[in-house]
């Protein structure tokens, strides 16, 4: 149950390797759309430094507000390609994370990590590189006392994370992929930016959406009505 | 009315351009002073990245929350030197507007985008240098199915803005300035900042505020008592 | 009492300069540690760009919302090495702090400025080298009408800070260190820093903190249980 | 413009008492959506107790954070029948009206207030039965140092108001009518209200908003698919 | 998937009557410390009105901000003794709710409503006594333009809720039982409740928590101190 | 120090027994004013019904976020006429506190309580008429695993409370009275209320407080200017 306390998972199936490598080729916002617009965790997510990016396998972490006792316990589950990915029982912004913490992690094999919660050494983690995606940036030092579970499914700022799901985040935000449907995420993810690109340089070429996407008709259809100036729009107001 | 839909004005009078390259010459804070301390936009409102700076005319447009329908209708109002600027219904942080509009808008000849709701390709726009002002930077992908207006006046984060009035935007934030006005406000900026330098030369020597300004004597009316030090503060808390 | 108005000290007690340069030596999340987990302001407080680092003597001001005169009557009061540190008496998010009083602030020695509430000319602050922790950006201006205090005891964005004590400010936040404890905090910061250092090495070779710290019996006696996999998991979800 | 101190207009042009007084008939969200789902104000704006319901036309006021002088001055203007309107420079919560100006507000004739900051004496008015919305209540004191303006145009909550306009304000928010449309608006309303009367009774019955409404084929255009039970839906992801 | 939109799964296995009847007997806080502190939903679910309850099964459904279609769809769904749970793709405060929907939700035997945007029509759900918990009251509108889900899981306020699943909503928020735990919790909720029947008949009689749970030795291992008086802490302090 | 843990001071001197009798008789607004304009507590601390009204005695309580223990601590302390007032080391909003502490807090005299944090069981505190005032009101149990503090000074939501300190509360907030100045506060409290009381005759015969108060020339001084309608002040604008 989403929430359970006192579980230590030490072994999950993670989404395959080819998927993670193919959806590490686009951002975010690509690949939320080509899953069908789900997948995002709440927009308060942020970046500690501006052009972080990372994409990878997640070992979930459930731990209670003011204790980092469990990302203790998860470093032992990380492997080459993991973000950790950690979950709370309520709002928090303790800063939870730190650089040694980063240190170990990194030495694991971790890649980043999305915590619902606050990190500290901020400086220190812009300078190894090591990325961290966080609601708050804070030096309040967090207990070790009471248990919370790692590799169980949670929910991490409004986003329900299974243990070897695939994360990405960068400058946008933070998305998951269900493992189950890493493969199918990827090949739709090739195809929106394949067409994107396209797209694209007709626009700079000066087309417009409208044009480019025929929206004309369904916007006039829905009721949108031209004027040629104000003058004209004021006369229609005055009926 | 404010916050109609099914509106757009294809042709709108803009301030002159004279006035506006005048006030490209100063920051948001300088203006919104030289005004009379008005025309601000919320404090919500942030540059995607530091540094970021427009002045130009506004291309208004009215949008619901979670359709980005109304921004390619505007794509096509744009002219050279224009800024979009988007006004929402309701509170919404979805990324409504991202590197394809950015594009489109930029072939169009736009400056820049403040859009009360959020933005997404956050780096992308930064590699363009895209200037955008938004409440949020969230991946989430929006629909085009409600037709909002363009080029009708808007409340974007607490401001009126009419279609042609100034929008200067930098580091403090955004200030709109009415088309009416821009020439006065622009004059008044101008001697405002050679007022500043003067007085900054003064209070990089060391000078004082008080003695530069000119305020001892009403601080004192204003009933500010100075102690020598702590034990007469302490002294005087005993009576 | 807090929240007093209308006093002006003049001369205070710093806190001594050789615990001062100590303290300067470490981080915020270090010296919140050393002194116990205390003294931290509120997570809202940032600084206005990355990277900026400060330790010195408080100079308080107790200011009301969209008033600055207090600001000019503190500029007086600053010495070589002090900070200001600017508490409210209610939520506000003006900008009362802008490049001229940073340039007269500079002048007269100080160090840097820590503000609940808002501050702008954020673009020349940083090109200044300024640094300052504050609630937001915004150049909405103020009025000079009311009187509050300089160098009284104020409550600052939830602690209370007294005039003289160490202010350290850095990426994770500002932590305030009272000037009679200053010079164990520094030792006891030293010292948590030099065992930090020795973990760091160990965690960067890849132990683990579990056996670092010593957690694995603490963490079965509070109810951890491990199992090597989800099938494993799922069956003891059944029982 | 907007915003613009130190106006004081004494007579103002009001909506017409007949359309006021049909107008009172209805409530905030018929009247929202008889003009077209515009003029509300934001959601924070909440009545000091359950229950309150009022509709009237404005005097607007413009006032200064933390300075409540602007309402005396608005007392003056005041005459049976209105509602005080207040909007400010920038995000207050004090509380700048409380029992002693509600008398005084109820001796000139007016209604109740709206107010986009705090007001006091909650208790005092509820059982004067002087109702007020507010985005808080808080027992904060305000000075009378900096003028603002009566009767000009406001943003309140987002929303812009002028003197003379209708305001509509119950426990699910608050409305401004323009003076210009408060006929037609009224009539709108009518119509609206008599029409769900006649759907009420239909789905109090048992029949279902699809059918009254006759959603169903647009609904299937959109993409909607039935399953007859989770083993279906299941079967479906699977594919 | 969490966020699928355009599924309408008819009949969904619900909680066994038995156990529903035995949880309506308790309150939402000792379900969910029966359940080992899990299930809540965010703190910002408020009901509308005091003193509202609510036990029943879950029908739950996906929605877009600012449409309101779904919970038509919803209606035909409901059976006696549900409740209808509403998650959003985003953060929303728009009122998709009212009177109208709640004189058909309640014809086809729904209990109450918890929705994680706004409602709105509140006096009359108050005078209808039809419980809704949500995020906000709000008189805007909605309209009926983009299709979500129903009886899908949803994360509905940070929580996960399945079809079928116990919903329990009071003046403490609101908690979900899964509908497999549901005999379980109830009986746990019961044993719960009858050991605080006896605490509380103890502590009435003046009794301290310290002795009634054994706290003392506890407290002396984690480090508390007693000190007779101010005088002896304040010996310590200086020491 | 401040935020200190594992200090639990048995006896403490409170204030004086009339001062509290007679600071009872006056509503937190009076009492603010009357001490001027400082010791209220943040604006969100909201009572948990309407009409709660409190004054006694402050026994202070230092607690970590989601961890109630020293709650049991505190009750031993408590005495007839005493207030708890709980501070934390960060923001949190779990239901620290419910009817079964309200029992014994009751049984050993207190009066109320005031918490920087959540409460719950509002129903059942309704019913016993045990007012609360809070940040937050929600089912989430807490922990019993690490030590605070009890009588020690500590800042509770914005303000500093010292054990004994006059705790004031009722629907606009709460204020905290110095144990040193209650006599004083007390005395100037009863002054403000029988100088409101006669001008509340006043303003309730129709008089105006710009009459009353004698605004008019300071209002003129400070720049307001009259215009006997919209039409002279729209000449004006054109100016």
């Amino acid at each position: 149950m989403i929430g359970q306390s006192g579980i230590a998972v030490k072994n999950v199936v993670r989404a395959d390797a080819a998927s993670v490598a193919e959806l590490a080729k686009y951002g975010v916002a690509t690949i939320h759309e080509a899953m069908g617009r789900v997948g995002l965790l709440a927009p308060y997510m942020r970046p500690i430094y501006a052009g972080a990016k990372v994409c990878g396998t997640a070992v979930t972490i459930f731990a209670h507000p003011g204790d980092n006792w469990m990302l203790h316990v998860a470093a032992e589950m990380l492997r080459d390609g993991d973000v950790a990915v950690l979950g709370t029982s309520c709002d928090n912004t303790d800063g939870m994370f730190g650089d040694l913490l980063a240190t170990s992690f990194r030495a694991r094999g971790a890649l980043g990590l999305v915590i619902d919660a606050g990190c500290r050494d901020a400086a220190e983690l812009r300078d190894m590189g090591f990325p961290v995606w966080s609601k708050a940036v804070h030096a309040k030092g967090t207990v070790k006392a009471t248990v919370g579970s790692v590799n169980t499914p949670i929910i991490c700022a409004g986003a329900l994370v299974h243990p070897g799901d695939v994360v990405i985040a960068d400058d946008d935000g933070v998305v998951i992929v269900p493992k189950s449907r890493a493969a199918r995420v990827a090949a739709a993810a090739g195809q929106r930016e394949a067409k994107e690109a396209a797209t694209r340089k007709r626009l700079a070429a000066g087309e417009l959406g409208l044009d480019v996407y025929g929206m004309r008709e369904a916007l006039a259809k829905a009721g949108l009505k031209y004027f040629a100036d104000e003058a004209a729009y004021e006369e229609e107001c005055r009926k």
